[in-house]
């Protein structure tokens, strides 16, 4: 057993109002398929805010709990049965998947027959509060990874150690598990996205920058980026973004017109990462005949989509739901990492690094938008 | 010009009630890149009782006019720019396209950009009641075959010349260039069914039939076909559906319930062609994760399909509208043409032949399901 810090989130007193707390932990020895884990860092995706906000009970969530599902860090020791990493390895982290079901066997862990459970559900005995010895449920997303040290799934971890060029990368690394992962995943798996493609990307978090870089990389002939922050739409344009429309300008009007106002057929491909219902619904109005609207972004709780049976069947629209982008982990991962070096994946200009202890700044800057990607660093607490 | 009979469609006194009448017309002379076809034979489609119910105005539809969209007949004059056929060639006819949009130069002439007003409008100044003098809008989906003589665009003309092995075949293969071809279109085209596949085919139609025949050409590995007429579940049965569903039976609950007391996981593929919004709503349900429903049938006016976003992204379903399965007529009929005489696409025990003068026996069929495609025929009028 060993004592860290980790971030324990409670059920919510306000609704949808995460309620997180730095506290100490026990953290138990690993099972025979697991692998404690000292934490380097840890990004925060949305996910996270999301799956910690809502009652228990949906989705099978139960508190008190430790999200966390975009870590990095150094093996400290294995179970018996756990063959790919070694102690002191570095490691990334990614879902959670089975390997067995129908879908991992066909290539899509994503839609694991066990997702749902594993990743946003977890176990319980693997970490419970020092002080009061509270049961925590652990192993969120196979990791846990808002905690020093962690038990995390064998089936959660890519070996980094033919990965890093320098130590510090592993920080840097941290967050492609998950946002960056599921936006390069939406343009090379779920679409396919290529030079006969114009592509809409709304939201520009680390999912839909993740999504414009590899719409770019594939030579994507219009990618126009949408969001409600300058700096973001900068940004967007630097990294090859054709065209940006700023939803917060006065000059907006609806999105499908300002996008035909660019393009008079609309785009053939909308990656929606925001969740905003009025951008799914306009976002649809937005494709051409044939068009194709992602959603990727969770809107509010019990928010339907709705939509013109007739014109969608005149129209040849599709309407497409999405979860980590379909990626294989231990291929995305790598794939990413080569177009970092490569300049064309520059994540280091999304990333902003807080102290664990500062996670809420982190969650502030998330919400007005100045920051793209938290990342939480456990070194030196 | 030439004077013949024709079912002229006048504006529905009562709502969504077709008002057909057997009358006498004065047929034209056919433009530049017209036609002049006497009709053999025209299959009745569920698009021309949609299309000559809905009030004029709705999709450009004006009243009075000639529907029929499954013709088939012998060329009895040409156009002076008309290259693909000559007097006295057989010719199947299906729906129009530009063959210039981005669409169809994409070889997607079903989404051409004056699919609607092309298919649906029509044009004026080619036929007139022969009593009245009253103007019709013809060349509807480019041919307006409920005539014995029509004006059809050279679009809309497949040369039948070396695709029949007997004169009578060009009756039988009339209607393969609508609701057969959107069948098979649907599991060729949109969806490319596989062994992999286990497709849900709601309503057992012509575009039901052909994507059930379809299906089973392509291996798919389960076939499960629904309807309310026995007739045509013994049918299915007989072409290859390893299951069937009769919604019709007091055992049936829910659609979702049926399917996966077959198959626990749901299918892969739902091909939904009865615009009902149960089904439409109940099959979204049926499929696994991945899984995707093509909406085909028209469904009542107004009807929006509206669905849970969170669960469509946790699933990763699609919802996809479809045209004419996307099929490319020219290269479509032909292939089916050959798997009839391979025995694998029996249109034959699907079509119910009718005189002309008897539509409404048709009508009457199609309503009732016991005729699965009624063809009228214009001989000896």
């Amino acid at each position: 057993m060993v004592v860290g810090k980790a971030i324990v989130a409670r059920e919510p007193v306000h609704s949808l109002t995460p309620n997180w707390s730095l506290e100490e932990v026990d953290v138990h020895s690993p099972g025979e398929d697991e692998i404690l884990v000292e934490m380097r860092a840890s990004g925060i995706c949305h996910t996270d805010l999301v799956l910690t906000s809502v009652p228990a009970g949906h989705l099978g969530i139960a508190y008190p709990k430790v999200a966390g599902h975009e870590g990095a860090g150094i093996v400290r020791s294995v179970g018996k049965n756990v063959h790919t990493v070694q102690i002191g390895d570095p490691v990334l982290l990614s879902f959670y998947s089975c390997s067995s079901c129908q879908q991992c066997e066909a290539s899509n862990p994503a839609y694991c027959k066990d997702f749902i459970r594993e990743n946003y559900g977890g176990h319980q005995k693997r970490m419970s509060v020092r002080e009061s010895g509270e049961e925590l449920w652990a192993r969120f997303f196979g990791q846990s990874s808002y905690a020093q040290y962690s038990i995390v799934s064998e089936a959660s971890v890519i070996n980094a150690k033919s990965l890093l060029e320098r130590d510090e990368e592993l920080q840097l690394f941290s967050p492609l598990g998950c946002g960056f992962q599921t936006g390069m995943g939406v343009i090379q798996n779920t679409t396919n996205a290529g030079p006969a493609d114009a592509v809409l990307i709304l939201g520009l978090g680390a999912v839909g920058m993740g999504a414009l870089m590899t719409a770019k990389i594939r030579n994507c002939n219009t990618i126009i980026a949408v969001d409600r922050v300058k700096g973001r739409l900068e940004l967007a344009k630097s990294l090859g973004a054709s065209h940006t429309l700023d939803t917060s300008s006065p000059d907006f009007s609806t999105l499908d017109e300002a996008v035909r106002q660019l393009l008079p057929n609309g785009v053939s491909i909308v990656i929606e990462t925001t969740g905003v219902p009025l951008l799914i619904e306009q976002g649809l109005r937005s494709t051409h005949t044939r068009g194709r609207i992602v959603l990727i972004g969770i809107p509010p709780p019990g928010y339907r989509m709705s939509f013109d049976v007739a014109e969608q069947i005149n129209t040849g629209r599709s309407i497409m739901g999405c979860i980590e982008g379909d990626a294989i982990p231990k291929i995305a991962i790598p794939q990413m990492i080569k177009w970092y070096r490569e300049g064309r994946f520059p994540i280091d200009k999304m990333i902003t690094f807080f102290n664990a202890t500062d996670y809420q700044q982190g969650l502030d800057g998330m919400r007005d938008g100045t920051v793209i990607k938290p990342v939480l660093l456990w070194t030196g607490q």
